[in-house]
């Protein structure tokens, strides 16, 4: 193992993979940028070393200079956090250029799994279902109903130019696409300029699911469980748990297996998501997209495994075999993860600031990972997180109620928040029977 | 279920249990004392009521009071903690004759566990094994010789009056036994002026390990998993962990199995602890005594087995079935508990004070029970304990790297604290390899 872990990121993120560097026993370096020189995360390192100006471009995202923060420190390893240059292949090829330590995969699994187009091909090739739909506009009415009855329906119809939902129809019988072929067509070709349409898949109802992966030092990959992580407002997730409540057993050891192969196919080490689109009412799956990183919400799965998911990336990234047992993982329980960010809850926008009164709850099954202590001042520079409030419960029940619980009992005062979201949220009758999906933000703010 | 709770306690407890009433989504009631105004578990009650002056008995012990606080703010049960009127019969049986729910065993159990020999007399009857030794004092040297030989050897042999060791010898087999029973026989007479000895099974190296039960609504008991609790000074436990290391899984499987069967035999309702001496080298234990309410150390059961025990303790009390899976509770993963004392931390001199830094330590698999937040006092009326710094990992070596980890970080400054002693213990090599005793710290102190 080596000695010392330099990390490449900042706040909550930084502070947390810190925590566990030092548990192991090893040095943990902090960079930061002028604004961030006062947050917690730098206090808590064992060297601190100042990257530049506020400006990620010109601190955390410039390469060279965190290289360079390596040499002055002496830091044998990188741990990239999720953001910034986390998924940056050039990035993980310079360090281990430099012979440092890249913690995290290889640059090739990167650059194949960041390339959207070929990540689904190689998906599909290794068996992973993948979105079903046309690759190339279909010609004429037979061709669609060929092609529908190959992708199943409810199929959904579109222009294959101008987007903007031109023409987008949905059909559940061969009656329904010929009537929705003939409309899609002639609304693609007044308003997109061309009669092409394009037939997919339509979800009415979709969750977001995506499975841990980890990638070990002998080459094999497991699966670590799902996390639901369907409450989003613009494709940005606010709250997640795990297990699903939308995923059966069955499907659930579909994606598991799934994910498994998805790793596989790349050569994956270290930890990293397969991220899943589930259709509630069809009851499967499709491939969206593997993050090749740890993700924000990875503490739902670590209170549920019981794995210290920093921990054996460092372990993969040393080449050591894991510390825990095959088996050892089945979730217990159940975590939901509640994202505090520095924004206004009823718009979303964001509310930076000095913070003048922060509190953090605490007591039993509850963990907080946050960036920021009182006195800070969270900038407009970065991410507007400011701390993630984890519970975990005996089942989802209680963990619901612990979720309240602390969301009630957060104090911060300062920069504007959304814990009264969170509470709403807590509240929902959608968020409390588990029967929500991708939708529910959308509802709740129309 | 009764809808709000009042907690007859202070300090870290009285805030643990004020958090899992309040999640539960009951009205918590707090009582303090004038000393106490300002501690956190006042602030954080949905009412609190002043109770009387600092001095114990003016307020914490005040039965009386107490039941005042109830009607006046109309709580309908009573959690009582641990210490202050938690194991007084009296008050459990004056709390149900106001007409409130006593969150609690019977007054029965409570008084026939709380006389020890009575205790142990029922145990035995109960088939639960129990400190080996004559009753009363052996008449002579063949009297000696078969209580020996029933008790098994080594015996221990010492004066039956005076006390402090006199005369006291250990004997491995009969011809040890017949000097040991004339030497202690001469010091007998000699120092406490009467030749009575008494014999009793001699424990070279003992273990403190206790097990959680829980005494259901349906009158059923069930064991939790024990704790060791070795790691002690004047009997006042430092340092306890969960499972223990010095248990086989064979002397496990009895000691729960005993455990239940005390809890059957006085018909316990909810959470008790069954206190045991295992004897290191024979490998077996005996029943010491039976506390009938909540541990200081519950904690670390909580994290291994995930089940929040003061949850169950309110749902056995309102005749509730309780909420967890019978096998869902096997103990996954190991946790330490390190009782942070505002004490001298080479002498255990309580140092009392302002706190005027106090900055908890978070991340992964760590539970923080503080009783108190800067700017508060820790005054000398009072328990020393100011905080019980918690840690769950995957194994022991984990959790025992995780320890180090919130030992070292967990800043404060004011009153004295004997993070040092923990630290010092955590690198303690008996307790690194887990084969340590209740004389470790004796040891760490000679």
């Amino acid at each position: 193992m080596f000695g010392s872990v330099l990390v490449a990121n900042r706040g909550e993120i930084a502070r947390r993979v810190i925590r566990t560097v030092r548990a192991m026993g090893l040095r943990a370096v902090a960079v930061h940028s002028e604004a961030d020189a006062e947050l917690p995360f730098v206090a808590e390192a064992d060297a601190a070393f100042a990257l530049g100006p506020a400006a990620p471009a010109q601190s955390y995202l410039d390469i060279a200079r965190v290289l360079e923060a390596c040499r002055a420190t002496g830091a044998e390893a990188i741990h990239p956090g999720y953001g910034f240059l986390a998924e940056n292949a050039a990035f993980a090829r310079a360090v281990t250029e430099a012979g440092l330590v890249w913690i995290g995969p290889s640059p090739d699994a990167i650059e194949r799994m960041g390339d959207k187009i070929n990540a689904r091909n190689l998906m599909e090739r290794a068996g992973v279902p993948v979105a079903a739909g046309t690759r190339e506009p279909v010609a004429g009415q037979e061709q669609a109903l060929a092609a529908a009855a190959e992708i199943g329906y409810p199929v959904m119809v579109k222009a294959a130019a101008g987007g903007g939902g031109i023409g987008m129809g949905v059909a559940h019988d061969e009656d329904g696409l010929r009537k929705a072929f003939q409309a899609a067509t002639r609304a693609a070709e007044r308003f997109g300029g061309s009669p092409a349409v394009l037939l997919e898949r339509y979800v009415a109802r979709a969750r977001h699911v995506e499975v841990q992966i980890l990638g070990l030092a002998d080459g094999t990959v497991v699966a670590l469980g799902e996390r639901d992580c369907s409450v989003q407002r613009r494709h940005q997730k606010i709250v997640e748990e795990s297990p699903s409540p939308g995923v059966s057993a069955a499907l659930r050891a579909r994606m598991l297996d799934a994910a498994v192969r998805a790793g596989e196919a790349v050569g994956y080490r270290g930890a990293g998501t397969v991220e899943c689109l589930v259709d509630v009412e069809q009851g499967d799956f499709v491939f969206l997209e593997m993050n090749t990183r740890l993700q924000v919400e990875h503490p739902v799965t670590e209170l549920v495994t019981g794995v210290d998911l920093v921990e054996q990336q460092l372990r993969v990234a040393a080449g050591e075999p894991v510390t825990f047992a095959a088996g050892a993982t089945e979730p217990r329980g159940h975590a939901i993860e509640l994202r505090v960010y520095a924004e206004d809850p009823k718009r979303f926008l964001p509310g930076p600031g000095k913070i003048d009164v922060w509190e953090e709850p605490a007591g039993p099954g509850v963990r907080v990972d946050s960036g920021y202590v009182v006195g800070n001042t969270v900038t407009a520079f970065y991410d507007p997180l400011m701390a993630k409030l984890c519970v975990h419960g005996a089942d989802r029940a209680q963990a619901l109620r612990r979720a309240r619980a602390v969301v009630a009992s957060f104090r911060v005062e300062g920069p504007k928040n959304n814990l009264p979201f969170c509470a709403e949220l807590l509240d929902h009758p959608e968020f409390v029977t588990g029967d929500y999906d991708t939708g529910l933000v959308g509802r709740m703010r129309a």
